[in-house]
């Protein structure tokens, strides 16, 4: 029957996808602004990439531009014009559709070749020889009731900790290895008006293995968080695939 | 400072928007995929054209496929083409990767000129002279905390009902005006098989100003729900689009 | 790795399971004492079986006994001693453990041939030329956090409603189907002595296509809920199987 | 429409109001009675000053007088005479009405010139040059409900922490400058009868550029909490705009 | 010691106000722009006039303007001018700021002589002789936890139903006396332009001894629920302060 | 071990109890003022009596007074003399503590030798013969926490709906009997003044078997719910006793 | 009217007790078994005692024996003769009834004089010249719902903190006051065949004017929780009222 | 009647089981795959074993697979032939149906003679002379809506903490007895690829008479958390089981 056909075509076309990459060369945790930019120059330079993301849509914090008034701003609009964002200039700074960046930026990261898995969330890190050798994830809907169930695995040359705010897999590594993060990392302190510059700056090989970009990076370095700074978020992304692709 | 700088031209930007479109040619309410296409062929005609969405992230049950296997078919893929999604051919259906196609159909629309506003809520129809002619609307994170808040409106020439299942507009309608809806609606019913066809084929100016598109014609017609068919969900919103732009 | 090969082994040999059962003879809703007893004896007769199950575990109510004590009775003990559960004669009564009854059904309905998807739920029937053809499912994690998410179809020759006492399948029907259910079904009235008599003896096939056993058997008749009845649930599972295989 | 043009000067008059009070010469965060005291005598004294409330409605503790028992007492009433709050002498206390207290407040320091935006959540501070010169705020509904939404910014000369026992931009600042706060500030301690001259005593600039009054004096300084001592609340936000004052 | 005297002080007031006002000239339930607009005319007139309202703060819908705009707009402002609203004129609209509407209205209301119980809900109303005597009171932080508490009664003249939206006494007593109210109450509609007028004249003696106003207007005659129509509120107000005087 | 000595000599003692109960002659559904003052007059008369409780406490509405002022009043005090309550004179109402009240009242019931199950709720009636012989129970904990038990029976010559205003027995039965209820009872009307004897007045066995008392009584004939009629309890709950009584 | 009557010498009623006991002789916090019995010693005596409970039903964890079980158990029964319980002899234990052990208690701490307020919960405690003076109280109901809503005080001469394991007061103290509280209290570890002798042993007053009895003490010394052992809560209240008697 | 009978039966039966057991050799926290295999080896040998489980279902991790894929792996077979699981050769592993699984195990585990107690949930451990000799347990679902009952006690020779992650009764060991726990526990990391040889070799008696097995060694060891390593928790519990065995 029809309705069997669609329903195989769908469910293997998925697991096809997701068998191959369970080994990946990288694999990008959260798919907001800095894991689309690090997917979207990954991908375009021909690395096998990975991006797991939690909620049911892509863009994390993109959508709502600054507390609900959906519009973003940039410094410079080298990558928009690349992904094809309309911008107008204000003043010094480019404005840009809140809903269009989500939209561009992801539709380019996945036209590029950076797979998408969303509803997975990550549990644990794979960590081998003191190296970070891939995630552990687990359905995020079958996490968010509670479930007792166990995850599975998805290895991969290098990992993204692209999960905002949370830094979530650099705090994974930090309770097991507290000992590898300086003191002096949570008294870091920074003028707002740098905040900018300070993320693209600190996105780095934070752990062999491990990479952070983008808000993650604000909350490994204590960076103050202040309105939309989509701008620092793509130049983190653009970094760390930068990094990594020099690596590989 | 460089930080009021950035919220000001953010808040100028989104009211400026806003309030320009309070007086639209179409509202369409709920951006799923019957709602950005219409959205997207409207606009593309040039039809000053707003879209609300009650979610921070537009795309409705596109993101996760069938039951999070996040795939999509379809049985022709001329409009996927049109909106630059990739398909793939398994036996007489095509495979599209559901990310993609959400970002690129919201990404098509947007680019076409249709406005959307995230985080705003219908909470009644504006009726004057037996005859749609706007939407009352709110915040709808004010209203998901039940906070007592009056609503604004914004008008137009034609207002969409792509809201889904619930068919809110329809029902709120139908809640003032039972008589202006025979009883036999309940009551049709019909092969899954033909689903699809169904949708398309009831799409229509259901009330003089109000037209209904997408899974809320499933609603209105009791048309049964299957797995997803995001073939007639497009033709429908293209259907909705045609009807309007036909009339204008 | 040995970790990627763990997740590919079982991804695979889950979604080829699920792909071959996408088409069955018997589709079951609800893995409760008498789903579970109706696909044991379903798949001992050679008939491709698959059972779906909304909670993670199955049991339904069988693992609290009454209230919480954990001992279920029954009136006689063949289906009991058929499946190995150890029984102890009691008065009239035979007693067994609610854990030992619970794990012995289900392993035996395993073993015997029959397939359980849990943590799966039904939205919709499949019904095509006035005859149920198959259930529309969906991720029971997913639905429980709202997320808008499609489902899709198992398709079967014939399908069980063993949902208990929501009789869940029956109610989509009814409320698309209203003028097949004649009212005296709500005002049928029993004993409750002979409440285990009563399922038995309505378990058939209520609408083609679907049948209904166990508690579900109750909520259609408006047979009271009197305390644990698992002697009925188990023959009231029996006789669905018996009925089934003889119309194969 | 008139509807849309009632929309449109909403709309269009908030954010010209928003929008001139990015720059401030003060922002209050918090509008309870401290916090509305200083927005009184900091307007009267002709400073642009801006008051951030989390929730719908103004007055915070005010409304609800002594565990619901909505009256309230002084030991003086000047700064009630004032404000137009009638009295009425009980021993050596007045008494008065809760919420004829609570709009007589806010009312007279709108009217003074203090601007109020309610509904709207301090996420964290502005330091430039270890001075505080603003806060980051954010929707507090849409907070509320969790939403991954960026905030923006409100700069000024002083902030005033009038958030109340929380005290929640010390705590703010606390997390990132541990050493700043000596640690007998912890351990202060005394007698519940002068609670009242101790919060107003301790009222002050507790970091370059911030100071904080009302009940936040007392979770910064471990005052007990006792009864409803709005007098000391009054005079605190008395006190600190007139600390202000003189600096500008 | 003088934190029981304040305790006593503070308990014994309230006592008084409340036992006082048992027995009322009239008992407005609800404290939103109508119920206090007929609070300050009743009171204005000498009239004892006793306001319920569940909440801890009053102003109901004012606060938040229109979709947390916090603007009001009225078509004329002469009821404004005489609570000291300071009001603009934008085209052929008054603006004025929500939070010093709020205020001024509850304070105005306070200094004319009603009494405001908030914290305080209704869940019955007394009826004698079919006529509205009173109502039935109880804490509504008790009901919130749902504890099973007892209420008490507040007698008066009569009883103005300002509860908004819901209608709630309207509700009980329909519940109770269906046969009362025309069905074509529920068929009436209305253009949106006129709903403000609408509101006022539909303000009456509903039931004897019930009278209704405001929002509660909307839901008994289903008058659609458009933006922000404060002007209306307070006019139905002073018509329902009218009407009682006159029959005092 | 003392321990287990301890633990073991709890539950023994509790389920002898509760297996001497399984068959009573009167099962009195609900511990609040009527049911426990039907206990304790039928225990009185040697009457093997149950009371099933599903909340933790016993007492029902008594506790809180009249909202939360935990007070109680009646208009004579005959009963409150026999079961040991001191009261004082106020006009014409004799006053008593809440808490004095409702334990002297729980004290005495059991003392007369009824026996308590708390924890327990009632799911379904026993209906035998057109005859109500008893109540379907399971553990009110396991029922909150929505987890699938099955229940048990306790049977009785008589069963009392003492559940106050939900009337949970009578619902049970009127859902299967709906023809057994005359529709006036819906609109039955009274003075509130005589609420208290009309709830004594309604006292009865409604159906064979099944007798109503208390604020059940209140619900089925929809008498209007009024401040603490704990007198109305009380005999109400005694005039039950003796119907019971003479039919033994 | 009546009903206003009722309402009328109710709230009197319930003022004037809570008035005069704002200065009482102890506090008690905690209505449980300890905190009842030490009510009923103290007021037995003739000392002015106040009983504070945040529930609406007083008992504490009496009521439902262990896990449900409804009996109590004691190693003697001389306090269970003095309130009128009775008691069965099983080996070297007494059984009773866990409702009748509640009910009585609480109705002789009553009789004897003790004041319950019930909806009442400890915010903070009074402290001067380094001595406990009383307690800060508030509705426990508006504190449930997170209210902002100042507190009032009750003054004593001594404090009990009867809280049971949350040992609430004393926490409150030892926030305030770390160095009061030697580290080894946390350390000290028994035997649990002693819990209730070291229940007794440990009942004291812990700091000036605060005393801790029952489950507190085990809290406090860290004593482990075991079974039902009312016992030693019965003898801890006995205790502690039998000190504050002496220093009185 | 029968259905008392019924009742009776069930509650005798299992109120029977349950004080059979207050004294047991073994006490078994969690029924997930290392405390039911504990358990199977352990009644098999013909210790008296008793296993402990919050929930309502027995089975722990084992129903979902991975992330829902219901299909487990192992390295070896020679258990899961023993309990008559149907396993399958993929590659290097063994794939097994995880419904199969847990209700193979846990059949086994009731057959071999262990005795299962659902929705029972431990409170705290019972410790004498420096030994843990058994466990307090309570209701599970009593707990879960917070009300405040006692628990009771089960005693043993041995306990093993088969808990999972979470390693209750170590963590409540461990808040009494810090300094028993080396520091270095926590510090302890291990290559994921030998995680299951990890958690076997780490089963032990971790303090007098408790033994930790399953997931809850990875816990108290900080072991990572990988997919699903069923075969680890197996062989743990068997070792647990012959390591105890050996003792009695």
């Amino acid at each position: 029957m029809i309705e069997t056909n669609i329903s195989r075509v769908i469910i293997e076309q998925y697991v096809k996808r997701l068998t191959e990459h369970l080994n990946s060369d990288v694999v990008i945790v959260g798919a907001g602004p800095a894991g689309l930019a690090a997917g979207y120059y990954l991908a375009k330079a021909g690395t096998k990439t990975t991006i797991i993301e939690k909620k049911l849509s892509i863009g994390g914090g993109i959508w709502g531009g600054a507390a609900g008034y959906n519009v973003v701003t940039f410094e410079d609009k080298d990558i928009l014009d690349e992904i094809g964002v309309t911008t107008k200039k204000q003043g010094r700074l480019y404005v840009a559709d809140a809903i269009e960046f989500a939209t561009a930026l992801a539709y380019q990261a996945k036209k590029a070749g950076a797979e998408v898995f969303n509803l997975m969330e990550v549990e644990d890190i794979v960590l081998k020889k003191e190296t970070v050798k891939g995630v552990v994830v687990n359905s995020s809907s079958v996490r968010a009731i509670n479930l007792h169930v166990d995850p599975f695995c998805i290895c991969a040359k290098f990992v993204v900790d692209a999960t905002g705010h949370p830094a979530e897999l650099v705090s994974m590594l930090k309770r097991r290895k507290p000992d590898l993060f300086p003191k002096e990392l949570q008294e870091y302190f920074m003028n707002v008006e740098i905040s900018e510059a300070g993320v693209v700056e600190k996105t780095s090989e934070i752990f062999p293995g491990l990479f952070v970009a983008g808000m993650a990076v604000c909350d490994v370095y204590n960076l103050p968080r202040m309105g939309p700074i989509f701008g620092g978020m793509l130049k983190s992304g653009k970094k760390v695939a930068e990094l990594i692709n020099e690596k590989l």
